[in-house]
């Protein structure tokens, strides 16, 4: 038996068959479009699971389920993408489009970054754990809460919005409109911001080499720069690591989950990152001397994770 | 049929003979003591059982369970106090002890604000409603998050600590061992810090007469004088209740309640405080347009809140 997921990006929607150990036995892809009244975003994505199915050779009678990955506020229960800003789309019911396709299948459809935290948490760093918050650090900072198993989402589908927590009250402008969310500084796009900061106010620092030998500042010029010893490269990253840990630690008091796994890129700096992190957690976490403790470890799924948390959503 | 709810504070234990309806019919109240190996607060919380139970006149069988509210860390599932500082307690096996004096009745107990919550949840200014968030706003900030009709402890029922959410990084020092965690700011102990800093940086504030008039700085101070007229009153005001508003939105973006439930002294300031936390709610918080509203209010069963919470662990 089979599970469909489909993972929706910025540039393109991939799709990928999935087993029930949650490997992925196939993959499709297409380009995303721009979408509107006349062409919807269910026909790209039927064209992925049609190509899936094609491509395998497999009987349509064997896929169990198809569930969907998206960006933005995802209402899960009406199968409708309520608001999405990078593919811009309001209230689009893309469920209920593809229902008319599929009759017979389960179709489910949630945020990204849950179906990414889904997928970690049955198959990736989190397999046999219970309680786990993904977080993932990119353009902005996604998280997905699972409590008991199960998806955490809030109340019709809108919270867990943790990276649009405040740790910095008249922070940094965010693009939700509030000022300080834990995004702007714990981001790539915030972790980029500070590097360029350093390399403006250190003239001699590494990162210029760096960034010029990489052909651009990106969110690995601090990091390699503090390997190699740059004081300034070593303070970006000494302070985006504090800057992670507000908002982790923050979780970690409202959840206490067992286990946060750090996704998106900067998840790449592996033990480099958690070490740092696991001690600032173990030292500031409410009451840690007499609570159950909580580890962060790193994604282990890479970009398949958000294929494999889709087709969980329908397992 | 009644239910006893004991709600444990620093100075008194009260307790009370709730119905099903969460009518309080009869109440008793021992003091505090400091206890130890020998002298445990189960015999205190005994001692008020067994007067309520005397005085009311009702047969023991007609009491269908014991719920108990604490401060601090408890383990609600293994019924242990882990952790109390005001009331001086490690590992403390309250409903084990209690269990070999009332053999055949349920005994629950929880964080002192994870009941109150509860209590305002079912039958204060929460009734009718399933996703609700209590905040305590007194020495510290308590928090009891109630979803879909039950109460969030977090893993092992050590989370739910939303005032140690930190949204002033580098801010004021916490007792937790943080910097800049919300009741730092948002307590009652906080707003008094800000009038009497309000007050020494101007000696002119009509703060200084109402003080006087009434024998101390208290979390009253600045509102009364905000509503003469007086301005450093006003922004001391305009400031905490924007300190306020950094949490709840916080809340929000995470829990997205229907309902978030102010508690403690500060909510007798009524609308005065969450007219102003409305709209910064209804302007701020994720995604506004697009998700379901979320309503500030106050709490509606003042000290009464902790007794009918207990008593609704066990209903």
């Amino acid at each position: 038996m089979y599970y469909i997921g489909i993972d929706v990006g910025g540039m393109s929607i991939k799709g990928g068959l999935c087993t029930a150990d949650g490997s992925i036995v196939n993959k499709a892809v297409v380009e995303t479009h721009v979408y509107d009244a006349d062409y919807s975003i269910s026909q790209d994505i039927k064209t992925v699971i049609d190509n899936l199915i094609a491509d395998s050779g497999v009987n349509m009678r064997e896929i169990r389920g198809i569930g969907i990955g998206h960006p933005g506020s995802v209402d899960s229960k009406g199968g409708i993408i309520r608001y999405s800003n990078n593919i811009a789309m309001v209230n689009a019911p893309v469920v209920p489009e593809l229902k008319k396709d599929y009759p017979n299948l389960p179709i489910a459809i949630n945020n990204d970054a849950n179906c990414a935290g889904l997928g970690e948490a049955k198959f990736g760093s989190g397999k046999g754990t219970n309680d786990v918050v993904f977080i993932t650090l990119g353009t902005g900072v996604g998280s997905g809460i699972i409590i008991d198993g199960k998806l955490f989402e809030g109340r019709e589908c809108a919270g867990a919005e943790a990276g649009h927590m405040v740790i910095s009250m008249g922070g940094n402008m965010c693009n939700c409109g509030r000022r300080g969310c834990w995004e702007t500084y714990a981001s790539a796009t915030g972790l980029i911001k500070q590097t360029k900061q350093s390399m403006s106010d250190n003239s001699g620092s590494l990162m210029h080499v760096i960034a010029a030998e990489e052909g651009k500042v990106s969110g690995k010029t601090a990091f390699l720069a503090a390997k190699r010893g740059d004081s300034a490269g070593q303070s970006v990253v000494d302070n985006y690591i504090n800057y992670i840990s507000e908002g982790l630690i923050n979780i970690a008091n409202v959840f206490r989950p067992e286990l946060i796994i750090i996704g998106g890129g900067v998840s790449h700096e592996g033990e480099y990152l958690t070490d740092k992190l696991n001690c600032l957690m173990q030292e500031l976490n409410y009451g840690s001397k007499y609570n159950p403790s909580i580890r962060v470890t790193t994604a282990s799924l890479g970009n398949d994770a958000g294929i494999i948390g889709a087709a969980c959503l329908v397992m």
